[in-house]
């Protein structure tokens, strides 16, 4: 036996009964900060450099105690948080989540398991091919996307992740599953809108592509792809000597919600054997209802299509769903097999390792939170949460359009309004700082045909008639006084 | 006014008191877990396609009751996990956890911020910046890595996740930031060792300098990268007209823990100007300890550095800590800033925007977990629970050594053990299936000088000396069941 040099009964960490007791004081302040989300400020008043000026400078040797800890959840942090779960969120696109998205999640870490192998988690591979089977039918998404079809879905950690393996694969794609081997070459050109995500430019940088190998393609009255524009260029392309392969569409631009025409655009990939990527990061959770699935006509052109419960549809953060139709290509793509990840399950090609579907290797028990949510809520409450939203923004949308000092910027085909006060950029920008300063509510701007136009998401989890009735009073006030 | 078609006093949200009572249930389904953990066979039995089975075919059109779901969790659920947090878990490397990073992560989900820009919540930015500064002087690393110097610190999802940043970061840097605008030209090397994670090569991929452009070093008797096998290599390939540009080297690889030798690698990176990456995904927790703290030795050389808190560190998955020496030419590689997400703090500088220190764009206030471990344990807590891993592993070690029928398969610095019985391949791969089948524990396997060697790996937060005792005493016996 070798010397032992440290004790055994000595131990630091918590006891189940000191995480079940803390564990509920945690719990506790959750319930109890969703209670008091609206007295606070929505967007952060703290300058840069404020949080960090309150922390200590070095570690602690000892560990402290847990109550103290937690005080300093609210005295420290508290201050610094911009309130992304505040029913007078309307910024960017929402983040929401659920009580029991929280408590899923909560299970997740619990279990702390790895799903990088079916044979790491069974349970974690499983439960999440099903539940993304489930979500083609509830989306009334194409067959193709269905695990007991070609296809399948994954859980990614963003739309963007989602895009850029999307990108990967259809880069091997038109390679004959090359370009892994030998890198970029040069020649291979993708296309977007010139609306779309900024993650789509960033991805063809990532993959090697380059920039001046995007095409961003000019976009109509409404901020969707101009089909006609897409197909002059590819043939443009071609005519150079370069090879088109891929195409991203959105379904809901982040700037406008614009929704480009899959319709059209499907085609013309089909005709020259481009892959078809559809982010429809917010917008997709809206095809919940039948009365919205107009905005994936055409998916069935479709090689890969990606949506975020972890957005509109009450699940935390991170949850983008991917689907591929043809889910050979993606695993041949990003598949790479040491020996210390060999085992039977995979060897047998019985199973899906997830690994082979991602850029990472470790992966996060995910579905467990959207399969409560899908769970406790039903197809019939998300359906009427998201109708409320839908609902909501329309009669924002409505007020906007009888006030002679605003309009409407873009169609509002969602959640989400685009409007600006008629004055100008100076006028609106200071009518969106004096609102968010306020800290009543919070909203950004984007820039559509050159001219600031304000944003207004609806789709927190806790937004009522109230607070969007509240917040255009706010709107309206505060551009009277502007005006004085 | 427009129709209300909805009515608004309808909600299937949970309610915070319904929260309270059922976050409460949770939280004490997560501590009976614990107690009871060492009743379930560490590597899941269930058959492919088992837990699918088990589901139904269609998702619920109406809500159920939070009970039912929570028995089904114990039901359906857990009979297909593998229990990463077992004791008896001796599998890859360890992807740990404790009660208060449980929590600290559960507050992460209450809060649920969006921590793309420091504005859209100030305290998630700076935590993070701050902690990942007091782990530079908890691990000893270089000054330069820290956000008060020209460098910093950043939470990736994964160590692979942190190396493409890294190698993204490095093919600009050696193409005078070019090859985001124009993509790969099948010039740029890449150089790591033979027994480097397999993330480099699917990273090496996904950046599109191709996989032929990826040079594996061999390694010497003890699984290290050849500095001269290197050195000689760079020059063949600059003879050539290649362009060398970046080294990943690994503290810790994933197949036998082997510790490249910074010390000389990191003088021919600099006499070639390359980018040297260090991955220590799991082994640089063991710095917290000054004992072993040579393992970084040379670490001064490297332009970035990772490690893993949410493999060894007690912080749950997912939690990489990835340090740049400067971080200009990091951001400058992933930086892209579109209109809607511009803002005054942005624009003035003095903050950190971390979507440009990473892949995607949204991300997870993560920083809370790793600061509440910090704060749980102290210093001396964490070192503590290092310092008994490497023990209890060391112990396992000289067991195995006076056993006749075992043999050591290589060095041994820290926590994981390679080992193999004497009798050959077919006779391991029957000690460890069978170890595995009986759920009694759970090690996995590689191969070393092409021979099936076993991994028992010491890093599961609840391991014991009892439990390596039981280990060590189930495979003596299941070694004599075979040979009889």
């Amino acid at each position: 036996m070798m010397k032992k040099t440290l004790p055994d009964d000595k131990s630091f960490h918590m006891t189940p009964e000191q995480f079940r007791d803390q564990g509920h004081a945690v719990v506790d302040w959750i319930a109890d900060y969703y209670k008091s989300i609206e007295s606070y400020p929505v967007l952060s008043r703290v300058k840069p450099g404020a949080i960090r000026a309150s922390l200590p400078d070095h570690p602690p040797v000892n560990g402290e105690a847990f109550e103290t800890i937690l005080k300093d959840v609210e005295k420290v942090i508290l201050p610094g948080i911009t309130h992304w779960q505040s029913p007078n969120f309307f910024a960017f696109f929402p983040s929401n989540t659920s009580g029991i998205s929280i408590l899923g999640d909560l299970l997740s870490s619990g279990l702390g398991v790895q799903g990088m192998l079916w044979a790491t988690s069974p349970a974690c591979t499983e439960l999440e091919t099903h539940v993304l089977d489930w979500l083609v039918s509830m989306l009334d998404l194409p067959d193709k996307f269905l695990s007991t079809k070609s296809g399948g879905g994954v859980i990614q950690d963003t739309a963007s992740s989602a895009t850029l393996c999307a990108l990967l694969a259809a880069r091997e794609r038109a390679t004959n599953f090359d370009s892994n081997r030998r890198g970029g070459d040069g020649k291979l050109v993708a296309y977007t809108s010139s609306q779309a995500h900024s993650s789509i430019e960033k991805n063809v940088q990532i993959a090697g592509i380059g920039r001046e190998n995007l095409r961003l393609i000019r976009v109509d009255t409404n901020f969707a792809m101009d089909p006609a524009a897409l197909a002059a260029q590819i043939q443009q392309d071609r005519a150079a000597g370069f090879m088109p392969f891929f195409v991203c569409s959105t379904v809901g631009t982040t700037s406008s919600n614009a929704i480009d025409p899959l319709a059209q655009i499907g085609p013309i990939c089909r005709e020259h054997n481009l892959w078809l990527h559809v982010d429809a990061a917010m917008s997709g959770t809206a095809a919940l209802c039948p009365e919205f699935r107009h905005i994936h006509n055409g998916l069935e052109y479709a090689d890969s299509y990606c949506f975020n419960p972890h957005k509109w549809m009450f699940t935390n953060f991170d949850c983008d769903c991917f689907y591929v139709a043809d889910r050979k290509a993606l695993i041949r793509t990003l598949s790479v097999l040491p020996e210390y990840l060999r085992n039977q399950a995979t060897e047998s090609g019985a199973v899906f390792d997830y690994r082979d579907w991602q850029i990472p290797l470790g992966r996060r028990f995910r579905s467990l939170k959207l399969w409560l949510v899908i769970r406790h809520y039903g197809i019939e409450g998300l359906q009427y949460h998201i109708r409320q939203h839908v609902e909501l923004a329309q009669q924002f949308a409505h007020w906007v359009q009888r006030d002679d000092r605003f309009e409407l910027a873009a169609p509002a085909p969602l959640n989400l309004v685009c409007f600006r006060h008629k004055a100008g950029d100076e006028v609106n920008q200071r009518l969106m700082d004096g609102l968010n300063r306020s800290g009543d509510l919070y909203l950004t701007h984007t820039r559509l045909n050159d001219r600031m136009t304000l944003r207004f998401c609806v789709g927190q989890t806790n937004t009522q008639r109230r607070h969007v009735e509240q917040a255009w009073k706010r709107i309206q006030e505060e551009a009277a006084n502007l005006m004085v």
